[in-house]
């Protein structure tokens, strides 16, 4: 899509049409701050399909009953380094950010922490759980069972694995690095930008279930099969995360997922882990950074592959993003404009271009 | 390979000449028997680049000096939760079978542990260390720094990642789910036993680093870049678990790596960690396995893609290739069993014929 096509609107305002969103659909003040913080970040550090872009979602499973608005969310500490979170089905952001708090505190005690979640939502991209202990002189792992099914096991058709996502937060000198994939071969939020941005996929994405052929128009990717990062790998690896991010939490997993993009009102019960482990037990938090710099400097400094500009590492373009972002606004597509001046309109809310 | 060039060798004999081989090279007995166990269970479930196969190369590395025959493997409890294991240069199974220990026992006191470990060496696949906690009604999650770079960073040809393998174990009514995957497209020991068995690599394996064209040829690997499963979330993923597996516990990453296959003599300082999370802090064990087991049905009920005679699911081939080993044997290459002929005849020890 052309830049012509996407409009930059600052954070500021993003941040605020949430929180007012949230509010007007019945959110307590400080729940819908808490969340529209999270979004924005998302939509800052470049996460585009996790930001506003799912707010007329969110709002519709608000008003459907789908969310819990009032959720008591309870910490069971299992053991000393283990807790499990029962978000009481309230927003994903709310619970995890919970989790995550949880998890830098126990690890400060114990060295290392695991934190699982049953009955969360949606949370946003995984990296903003994994950055979290890592602002904390931590190494965060964060995993989720996607909110819908949209691959099948290797070399099955039914649909019965998630995009199920990992991320993995280690602090440096500077910010920290943020790897975050999803082990299907591209996110979910991606193949819904393409869609509303009317984008063609690149083959290899999606493939027809009963013949295996190419599937390319995003709006039809749900006659197909989205496939997994790395063949078997990650397919594999959507099974285990899946398993360990739900089943071992008493959330949901293979064929008792919710489609939450099908059904706004069904309790999701949606698992997450979180680990933190604090650095300071293994080597002095300095240390570790200036090694980690060190290693860094040589990755990038690296002779190239024919064709390479640059040498990127992950969390590069979160970073990138939240500088550009915060300084021209976020850039989003005049389909989503549209949306969201609706939704303004619906909720009796300022629009956008009000802010 | 055809099965004609493969001798089927009782996994008796196998286990019986590595530790043999161990002892008349100076391991002390019960050292010698215990590598010689794992090693073997490596070849028992199909880990056929991890086995019998890597002798000739330790007893290399045990002539030379690389390895310390003697070592006083040190465990330092840094949190209640976590531990640092010193292998003091050992050999890796022997270090990481007591990290693996370390990590069960801390888990049941305080629900998860994470185990950093410095100092040890190659200690066979990855799928053996996760398989230990799920065998004891935990969850096992283990990776470690590879013994040599045979990657670049995503668009980088200098050679400053492992294959950094990722496992994780999951219990199950019967046998764990085991899933063990390089972060590279193939592991090296795959790579190595074609070059044995003189086949060609399927392209998309390894590239040159100043052309970029596919190299099929193995034994010409050594002139290329192995390329990372998935694109850059492999590269990522290497890069994030060797700073936690290596320059977390202070052991190599990076450029410090000692190519493990052209020096027999330096110390390597690899770096490996494992976490146990006992699964009976978040729901009965009991609950927890017949959950698994529905998700597995689920899973191998799928209908399948056009050519898909079955579903596989990670740990499968582990456990089929264990009961057909334990029955027919060990299947050797020619070109291996002649090298394990030659080192008997050096050390002074029965051959495999013998046995």
């Amino acid at each position: 899509m052309s830049s012509a096509d996407l409009v930059n609107v600052s954070s500021r305002a993003t941040r605020s049409l949430i929180k007012d969103a949230f509010v007007a659909s019945g959110l307590p003040e400080a729940d819908a701050l808490k969340c529209a913080a999270l979004m924005t970040e998302a939509d800052l550090t470049g996460a585009d399909g996790h930001g506003i872009f799912r707010l007329p979602q969110y709002i519709r499973r608000l008003k459907a009953g789908g969310f819990n608005k009032h959720p008591n969310i309870t910490v069971t500490k299992s053991a000393p380094a283990t807790a499990l979170v029962d978000g009481d089905n309230g927003m994903g952001h709310l619970v995890m950010s919970r989790a995550a708090d949880e998890a830098i505190a126990m690890a400060k005690e114990t060295g290392v922490s695991w934190v699982g979640v049953r009955r969360s939502n949606h949370a946003g991209p995984a990296g903003l759980y994994a950055e979290m202990p890592a602002q904390h002189g931590m190494v965060g792992l964060y995993a989720a069972v996607a909110n819908a099914n949209h691959m099948g096991t290797w070399g099955g058709t039914d649909l019965l694995l998630g995009t199920n996502p990992l991320a993995i937060g280690v602090p440096s000198g500077s910010d920290p690095l943020i790897l975050d994939i999803a082990t299907s071969i591209v996110a979910y939020g991606t193949v819904k930008k393409y869609a509303q941005r009317g984008l063609a996929m690149p083959e290899g994405w999606f493939v027809n279930a009963e013949t295996g052929a190419p599937i390319t128009d995003a709006d039809r990717s749900h006659e197909g099969l989205l496939l997994p990062m790395g063949e078997y790998k990650g397919s594999g690896l959507a099974l285990m995360l899946g398993l360990i991010a739900g089943t071992l939490n008493g959330a949901a997993f293979g064929r008792d997922v919710v489609d939450f993009n099908a059904d706004d009102k069904s309790e999701t019960n949606t698992g997450h882990f979180i680990v933190a482990v604090d650095i300071a037990r293994f080597l002095p938090i300095e240390t570790f950074k200036s090694e980690v710099d060190r290693h860094i400097r040589d990755l990038r400094n690296s002779k190239r592959l024919p064709g390479v500009d640059e040498i990127r590492l992950p969390g590069d373009r979160r970073g990138e993003c939240r500088t550009a972002r915060a300084r021209d606004g976020v850039p989003l597509a005049k389909p989503l404009l549209a949306l969201l001046d609706k939704l303004a309109n619906e909720l009796n809310i300022k629009p956008l271009t009000e802010r």
